[in-house]
């Protein structure tokens, strides 16, 4: 490829947001990339498509005045890493900018020849999802923090998000559990009930923050307790589990998107510790990257995807200029499944929701 | 043994406490026993050493007008049950009756013939603390439950207590660990560090329950943060604890004795859930009856208390009339080590701290 200048638009952060962020708080800018300056191990890449994820609302204090980033798809145009070429589809960490050089260390090499062998077979956006980090997230976190076993009775909180979409069919359709969620609206109800075969589905707006109504129907649903609780939200939510829980409970702490805007929403739970004790439950808190056994999540889950056990859902949003708008539109609830931005399309074309 | 009457003296619960029980709140009375009533599988059993324990707390509206009982000490007097005679030292739980017809399956079998075996070596009072309950809670608690590792950093919440003295011992001794105690007073934190070898204690007393200079002087003791956090108390103690809580650490829920008389003390702890995520923190409750594994906690305890590798302490009172006062003491925090009250003795003998 020869020398050359790329035009490239970027979203730095102008503002730390203090409660939800709003797309004032995110600027466009242009930029010049200069494929030249491309040094030893750096490749550079076009934008495809972005993942955006709720944890990136904590990190929002460090991008101030700079390029955000996060993990996305990205085409590589030049290459001076041995691990990729022109041409490839990698996965990665990379900046909110349309055009980027960046080191060959953010990108992931072993997704690299999945994405390739499986092109015809799984959409792009499978790979921030499904089969992308809230895959692994969902994985991990119900199966080795868990320790999900056959025929338990799950509840998933924030359960048609691209993490709950995945804990609840693995709960259901692998490990042949009763399985109940929470989410906001009849029609993510609905979805989770009849497209992903839920047990149940309970609308938690419907409660008005009101922990003790929450709890009673939730023990209509459960009459015979909750052995594992994937806590994705926090809140009153999970301030009606707690004394549902059963003898040798597991409670996974995934996420808390229910405080990242309001502190006020911490659950408070009355003699939460004591109550651990007559129990033995465990609460048990992680990240993602405490898990490293890749191979065994990419053959378990391609294998479960093809049989049919497993499906997926993204709301894809089309254009870059729709990054801000898309991570926004998390803390909203406006995603059912995992929310994608498609750069490769212009912002003015039809939005589809894709059913698998 | 040929028929009689024994003339027994029993203790009921009068009142239900709503806060620190009382000595008003129990009553003593007279009872005949007629061992001539012996069934098959009964015993008829002398009360020699009671063991009374925080956990009884909870369980005082179930004794209302009736008999208590507790983990304890007996002679057998005449037996029924195969798998005891006559002059049988047992342990088991019993009522707070000076004389008593029991099942025999409220007696251990396991520890009748270690108790003989050890009758010149360990004070009878070993089998209610180091080598009873709270030793075994100690045991499963930090080695099972905490997986606590050599050379970790441990801290200790009731650190003086039954439990925490066990806790810490094996930490320091047998983990090689680097303990600090939190315990009331300045005599119980010299006996941890100077008897104990726990490398600091906090005499929690000084802070007026203030979560936050606690958590300043903590802080100094743990310059790298805290790996298993094994909490007996609850209270602000464990409120300043999350935040020096490392990467992977242990939180072990064994007690919350600061709670059982007064639900204000229920730890505090903002974001608490939240802040389990990015440190994978796991925090488990459990009660000894959840392991079993019984062969195991001898054979270790009594091999590492004849190296002298562990010591044991218990506060004895003298006299079967001393048992509800004993109860009291616990939660003022009167007894050092294991409380326990020595029936065969006088209420005015003299009473001593019986130190190994």
């Amino acid at each position: 490829m020869s020398l050359k200048v790329l035009k490239s638009r970027a979203i730095r952060l102008k503002t730390v947001p203090k409660g939800v962020p709003q797309v004032q708080d995110f600027e466009f800018f242009d930029e010049n990339v200069e494929e030249k300056g491309l040094k030893e191990n750096e490749l550079l890449v076009e934008l495809q498509q972005v993942s955006v994820d709720p944890y990136i609302r904590g990190r929002l204090p460090q991008y101030h005045n700079k390029v955000l980033e996060s993990l996305g798809i990205a085409k590589v145009l030049a290459s001076k890493d041995a691990k990729f070429k022109e041409n490839d589809i990698i996965t990665g960490t990379f900046p909110w900018r349309t055009y980027s050089i960046v080191n060959g260390a953010v990108a992931n090499a072993q997704t690299k020849d999945l994405i390739t062998k499986h092109k015809n077979e799984f959409p792009l956006a499978y790979w921030l999802g499904i089969l992308g980090m809230t895959g692994m997230t969902a994985y991990y976190g119900l199966l080795d923090v868990g320790k999900c076993q056959e025929n338990e009775k799950v509840f998933v909180s924030g359960a048609a998000g691209a993490v709950g979409i995945v804990v609840g069919q693995l709960a259901k359709k692998i490990k042949k559990c009763y399985v109940v969620g929470s989410a906001g609206g009849d029609a993510k109800c609905k979805y989770l009930k009849e497209d992903l075969a839920f047990d149940n589905a309970i609308d938690y707006q419907k409660f008005n923050n009101n922990a003790k109504q929450f709890q009673e129907e939730l023990k209509k649903m459960f009459p015979n307790g909750i052995d594992v609780y994937f806590d994705n939200t926090g809140g009153f939510v999970t301030e009606s589990v707690w004394d549902l829980l059963n003898k040798n409970a597991r409670v996974v702490i995934c996420g808390q998107i229910s405080i990242y805007n309001n502190r006020d929403n911490v659950p408070k739970i009355d003699d939460f510790l004591f109550k651990l004790i007559y129990k033995h439950i465990r609460v048990e808190g992680f990240v993602v990257s405490d898990f490293k056994n890749y191979p065994e999540f990419y053959g378990n889950m391609i294998q479960w995807i093809q049989k049919g056990s497993l499906s997926s859902k993204e709301t894809i949003l089309n254009g870059f200029g729709k990054i801000p708008q898309g991570f926004i539109d998390l803390f909203s609830g406006v995603n059912t499944g995992k929310m994608v931005i498609d750069c490769t399309k212009k912002e003015k074309e039809e939005e589809s929701k894709n059913d698998a």
